[in-house]
């Protein structure tokens, strides 16, 4: 398979990782979960090339994760918004942070602090079972697959 | 900023993006956390190229995700298993996988179901408040950015 071929995988993660698994497109993501909405803001925090960052923004758009808003008819100016698609990745994000502050931190405080703005505390946020609510880790669930990711899987080469 | 230079940003979010945040290293690192360790098994499960996968387990290893472990001394044979740290990566992948699961799915089961061993229970894992255990999604939370952050920020062309 070629890194396209991703796309075409009974795996919802390789076909999600084929959309958002780029080092650049996650911190536009950061970006765009901080509040930014115009490209040379985006452009100015993260210090993507105009090329790189609307290369990564008109994928974005094309998978639905943003969407283009026009804030000014004369002179004709557009912003970008995360859809409702683009907002549910923050765990995708949260849990880069997390791995981030933890394993490759150096000692500075972490660069962004989060505060649960329903219970007013700061968080980290973490994994927890949709079930039992228990805390859950890598040794904690079983894993079963269903039979076209078996196929695939065996028929790969 | 170069690609490259995500590796030198104040975000530890940017720096674990430089990491793993790479569609192929993804997958990867779903078949290390299904239990694959041999570089063949691996290569079948993910249709990766011999050259690419051994490039991206080069890196892993290199940023002490995967560690080669000698499973057989003749012939020399060595596997690869995930480090603390790079267990400590399963809440990115599994947020991909659920991130794939609702808005990718094609109709057909979800690829992979997790079991939560202590509670036996089929499990969709959510993140929570680490203070009062709510769920948590991207308008529950305000971030704060460090002074570094907002330097690197600021500074940035």
């Amino acid at each position: 398979m070629s890194r396209a071929d991703l796309s075409r995988s009974a795996c919802t993660l390789a076909r999600a990782a084929e959309i958002v698994g780029d080092a650049w497109t996650q911190v536009i993501l950061r970006e765009l979960f901080l509040g930014a909405r115009r490209f040379d803001d985006i452009q100015r925090a993260t210090g993507a090339s105009p090329h790189l960052l609307s290369q990564r923004l008109k994928r974005l758009e094309a998978e639905g994760v943003v969407a283009r808003r026009a804030y000014s008819a004369r002179p004709p100016r557009r912003d970008y918004r995360l859809t409702e698609r683009g907002l549910d990745l923050w765990p995708v994000i949260v849990a880069l942070k997390t791995w981030g502050d933890r394993w490759l931190g150096d000692g500075a405080p972490p660069p962004v602090s989060l505060t649960h703005i329903a219970c007013g505390r700061p968080t980290a946020p973490r994994l927890t079972c949709s079930e039992c609510g228990e805390r859950l880790g890598a040794r904690d669930c079983r894993a079963d697959l269903s039979e076209a990711m078996l196929r695939e899987r065996g028929a790969a080469r």
